[in-house]
């Protein structure tokens, strides 16, 4: 077994963790990276497609408020462009397809009135809840008692209602209502300002996109560092003595002084730790179930649904095309339709044969663009639960009972060893601005104490 | 590192491994068992102590319609002794202590029907499920995606019935009700007969008590083949081939043609699986955490409340003791007080110091028998979140959104390898009765694929 000597040891190559690293470099500390994957990036994952054009197939989006993240685009000089938005939406409810404009569908005045009430009583609920301690407000308890499926249920009364708000959370969580709880999302919504930034294109987190993919930018940002980051080696053991850290893979052991642990809840309870963790962290670990997401790209020779005067966004109740985004670069010929399938529909989706995904979603596609839409260039989908080293995505969820009793265990470190991830940041939780503040967070606890 | 050549293994040696193995062994199989810790037993652990007592710091009653365990216990000729059940039961509520006979509390009339009410109408719900998929019910999916303590909202209006009710989930569960999904309870009840017998002595899971505990009589069991069992070989690696499986601790390799896994569900997510867990099986593990039971053993020269007239048994509103019995043999001159910490409570009661958690025990229980209880010969307590090879306990729970999603995985094989362990129980799931059928329905499988 080969074995290496550093003072900082950065477990996983996401955002976090070379974000952590980023700022390791630049107060000239000695470290190394070690990552299970063959690559860096973590939940991002950007393909150059035969056809050439260039999609992510994990995080994808830049909103306004992510900071850091632009940081990062104007260092690296990265090219953005925003997601195309323009001409009429389309809704299917039941048997009928209808067309509006902007984020609120066109649907009949009393159900539309209920939505926009319920998404208003959401960010007015969300307001109040601290990021940095949600299980300190007043009503923690009772929030963290009940689903939000529970929540919806009480509070919004039409079915068109009930059912676009489902989608709305199933694409903001990648995950069903009724497995997260009323705290959680309200958390989730304030860390990423409020309910309606999260589902929205247009001053939202669904409004750039990144020429050369979200991969693109982490892998310029690593650059200067790539020789410290140590491929194909996932941590299996980490023990802890006075001096510091001793981590092992199956054919590398590292020493440290200390250690930032920056892969996903579900992992770090993967890990064995000598001492073993304090026990309420672990309990807290076997409680943030990762979501299943799951990307379709549909490339067309060109966006023929925009001469047609569609933006490409579908809300629909049918199984498994529930929502699209037109993607394709506003300067390329190409048209690429972007499908989600999230939550149980992803673990059920996955599950089908490929030749079946794809029959399934043409003939989807095809109801809403004609013809021509069941004749895309390249099909490609995947779904991160099958990824060993993330076990779904985007984020850890949690459950009922998990905010108010585990929360404060989530940024505590144990001994030497710190802990980053989206999961653990105050501000767009879950989203890769979270993943590199908590990187900076745990880099800063490091070097305080490095001192 | 040492290999070994077997047909059939099997991992990990509680109550659920070793019934499969005394199947095994009964069929002339070829097996080998694989252990983590230094001893068998899993969640069953027997002490015994200076004073002469012995007790299980784990699972440690057995009900009258546990057929299997009933069947060990008289192939053993292992004794047993019934709990103590006579005099009055105490119950603190705010500032009152009052006294009462049978499982239902003394109090006000209108708190007494509500109470009544809740249980029977517990009891009437879950017996419409069916325990081997509780999933098919018409309203799994409404009763899944509410918490336990939502419907408590709804259905129990007095404080009192409320708090009691909720005690007595605690005190099955081994967690809080709002954290387990409502048809999760449902199916629990069910598959321990129901609300009534988990929660009583007379008729119920706590009736029976066995000389030499639990973890004795499955020794006993174990005994024929204990050259079969290799201790202190912590699973980490499992890779599956045409032929077979190849197993993988630290120091030794086991190919085998089948494998059966007994572990907890958390416990499955630590294992590399190599090709990896179907993602569905993945993700349902990443959804059983483990409860949170703690047990405090108080030893007195004799049980002097009996002379006073008390059963032992106390239901409280105060934290930590809410819940003890009177588990002293028939035949011995010591008292033996039960105290049960659980859920939320016994992970913060664990990271006390222990003499401020014997304090604080021993102030509460002289509030109920005076003077003498503060003066035990020994404490000891044991809380089970500290046990890396099982990392909580009763049991695996599920939250909201599991059992409907993910229960069909519960029992389903993945290539080689079987699954047994009492979370996969259709019949006392949660309980030692359904480990051992466990371990005999995983073993009945891979019989007959070996055929």
């Amino acid at each position: 077994m080969k074995e290496i000597s550093t003072d900082i040891l950065i477990v996983g190559a996401g955002y976090a963790g070379i974000a952590a690293a980023k700022k390791l470099q630049a107060a000239h500390q000695d470290f190394i990276v070690m990552e299970a994957r063959d690559r860096i990036g973590g939940r991002t994952l950007t393909e150059d497609l035969e056809s050439g054009v260039t999609v992510d197939m994990g995080a994808k989006w830049v909103g306004p408020t992510q900071h850091l993240v632009w940081e990062w685009i104007k260092e690296t000089q990265t090219e953005t462009y925003e997601t195309y938005d323009q001409g009429k939406n389309l809704l299917k409810f039941k048997d009928k397809i209808s067309s509006y404009t902007g984020t609120i569908p066109k649907i009949d005045p009393i159900s539309l009135i209920d939505l926009g009430w319920a998404i208003h009583k959401m960010n007015k609920l969300s307001d109040q809840i601290s990021t940095s301690e949600p299980w300190n407000h007043p009503k923690a308890r009772e929030y963290d008692a009940m689903t939000l499926a529970t929540w919806m249920e009480k509070h919004i009364w039409t079915a068109k209602a009930k059912h676009l708000f489902e989608i709305g959370i199933q694409t903001v969580f990648a995950a069903e209502a009724s497995e997260i709880s009323l705290l959680f999302a309200l958390f989730y919504f304030k860390s990423g300002d409020n309910m309606d930034t999260l589902i929205s294109i247009k001053n939202g987190a669904q409004q750039s996109i990144l020429k050369g993919g979200t991969q693109g930018l982490v892998k310029k940002i690593a650059n200067p560092f790539m020789d410290k980051i140590h491929l194909q080696e996932p941590l299996a053991y980490l023990s802890q003595h006075e001096g510091g850290i001793i981590a092992e893979s199956a054919n590398l052991r590292i020493k440290a002084k200390k250690c930032i642990v920056t892969i996903p809840p579900v992992l770090i309870n993967t890990l064995v730790f000598d001492p073993p963790l304090p026990q309420q962290k672990a309990q807290l670990y076997q409680r943030m179930p990762m979501g299943a997401a799951m990307k379709v790209y549909l490339i067309y020779p060109t966006p023929f649904w925009r001469e047609m005067g569609f933006s490409g966004q579908i809300v629909s109740d049918e199984y498994p095309l529930k929502v699209t985004f037109d993607v394709g670069h506003a300067d390329s010929d190409q048209g690429v339709l972007l499908v989600f399938v999230e939550g149980n529909d992803a673990r059920n989706f996955i599950d089908l044969e490929e030749g079946t995904r794809k029959k399934m979603v043409l003939e989807r596609v095809e109801k809403f663009f004609g013809h021509q839409a069941s004749l895309p260039i390249q099909y490609i989908d995947k779904c991160w639960t099958e990824e060993v080293y993330s076990r779904g995505c985007y984020t850890g969820l949690m459950g009922p009972n998990t905010l108010t009793q585990f929360g404060h265990q989530i940024r505590a470190p144990f001994q030497h060893v710190h802990f980053a991830g989206t999961e653990t940041a105050e501000k767009w939780s879950g989203y890769l601005d979270g993943a590199i503040s908590s990187g900076y967070r745990a880099a800063s606890e490091v070097l305080k104490e490095m001192l």
